[in-house]
């Protein structure tokens, strides 16, 4: 007996991808948006009571109305504001255009190059979830369609911060979570630039955690985990893996700190200095985890 | 359509107490190791294979052997560690055994009361939960079975600390979210005491969790809302009120700092003093609505 993933009878199942088939969330479908196979994946777009609006790709949810604040936020800040003058961020995936609005509210963001692979993602989110996809209205913003990994090769030295906005380890994603996709952002990143790539939950993934964080560490001198809460994910956590081309850097310390009155302009509703600190403190059994060799 | 809380097919799922039924988790029951019905609850333990043993009252995971640690080590130190001298402690609820587990490591405790209302919790702890029922065998411990409100009344100017393990407030623990027992837990600590209470999650919650944060706040001159994660509950976030009967009290800033050698030797999983500190930093969307008046 087990639970089917996908839509069911008016709800929709996510079993988890990385561990075993042995915990699931539902939610129900109040409507449904918009369902379709795009050259790459199944996309599906409905609305849940609590949830409000969520996008949904190969089965697993991606983003939702009431949290999607908290992940978009941080995997944007975080590697932001440890950058002492991010002028040029490049982001690969985030199709939905969260991270992209995030991005262009930074005051030294001069320029953001998105490459996202599959088209029909970007056109889904702007017919249907515009307060996302109103990242990609910014005049800073240059979309491109295109591999991610392939980008990233052709473009060495050019930017500051690299955001990999990714779904799971499996489907067209699989390539951005191998050494060679880290080595290649390694070289696509000017001096001092720093990398936050999707890092999975270490309540389901701690094993998998640790193998990407050693693949990062054997190319980046600085490496670090910062963690998120994001209630429509299997766990409710999420983390990034941020590595840094400097030695010494002190990730828990934002160099760009934002006021309260800078918060409220540029409407945070998750994140903060203090936010931005206190994801990089995790729970003894993690850090026994990652430090162990 | 909906899904049906409880037990099905060889999965348990749970189904959104406070919040409207539009969320599910649900997690494969491997083994079903005992189901009883005692005068207060329905009392259900199964073996999963992430979650490992899960202990289930009225269809509401209670705690689960990959993540109970979170809970109860954030449960228990937080308070305990922001008293200068926590000597004599009240354990309201809590039939699993963890609390207790937890507080009687403190090297400042010397004695611990315990009121939990249903033998038949701790029966079946200490049969097929043992990792936490363990917390029962410390010579510290007094375990009495009676309705802990009724003996927070009766018993003032007691305590240094009083933890309420309590569960959701439908069932036997409505009456643990009532103005009259706070009130009541302020008239049973002593002067500078310490309350910790089961506080929710923010993201399904926050109306709920705010007045509780009002009723706390009308009755101790200091109040916090402190954050942790726990994978098996809905939206992997749970929080504790906690409230102090003295004023100008810093919450974040443990006054008992462990070291690593005795978090070792402690056996601590998830506190530190740094996760002490990060509990306290809550997003903005959270600390707005509470400061709002």
């Amino acid at each position: 007996m087990h639970q089917t993933a996908g839509e069911t009878n008016g709800w929709f199942t996510e079993v988890g991808v990385l561990n075993s088939k042995e915990v699931t969330i539902s939610m129900k479908i109040n409507q449904v948006i918009e369902q379709r196979k795009s050259e790459f994946q199944n996309i599906l777009v409905f609305q849940n009571d609590v949830f409000g609006r969520c996008l949904v790709l190969d089965n697993a949810v991606q983003c939702t109305e009431l949290d999607e604040h908290s992940y978009q936020e941080m995997g944007a800040f975080i590697p932001l504001n440890i950058h002492p003058n991010p002028k040029r961020v490049l982001i690969i995936g985030g199709g939905d255009g969260g991270i992209a609005r995030e991005v262009c509210k930074h005051p030294c963001v001069e320029e953001i190059v998105q490459c996202e692979i599959d088209k029909e993602v970007v056109e889904v989110s702007k017919k249907h979830l515009p307060f996302m996809a109103k990242g990609f209205d910014s005049p800073k913003v240059n979309l491109l369609f295109d591999d991610g990994y392939k980008y990233v090769l052709e473009h060495k030295n050019e930017f500051d911060v690299i955001i990999t906005d990714s779904s799971d380890p499996i489907g067209p994603a699989v390539t951005l979570f191998q050494t060679e996709y880290y080595q290649a952002l390694f070289e696509c990143l000017r001096p001092g630039g720093i990398i936050c790539c999707q890092g999975e939950s270490y309540w389901f993934d701690l094993k998998f955690i640790k193998s990407l964080y050693k693949k990062v560490k054997s190319i980046f001198p600085s490496v670090a985990y910062a963690s998120t809460a994001v209630a429509s994910y299997p766990s409710g956590q999420i983390g990034f893996l941020i590595g840094c081309k400097g030695t010494n850097v002190n990730f828990e310390e934002p160099l760009h700190k934002f006021t309260e009155k800078q918060c409220e302009d540029m409407d945070l509703k998750y994140y903060s200095a203090k936010m931005h600190q206190a994801a990089f403190t995790l729970p003894r059994f993690v850090e026994k985890e990652l430090n162990q060799p």
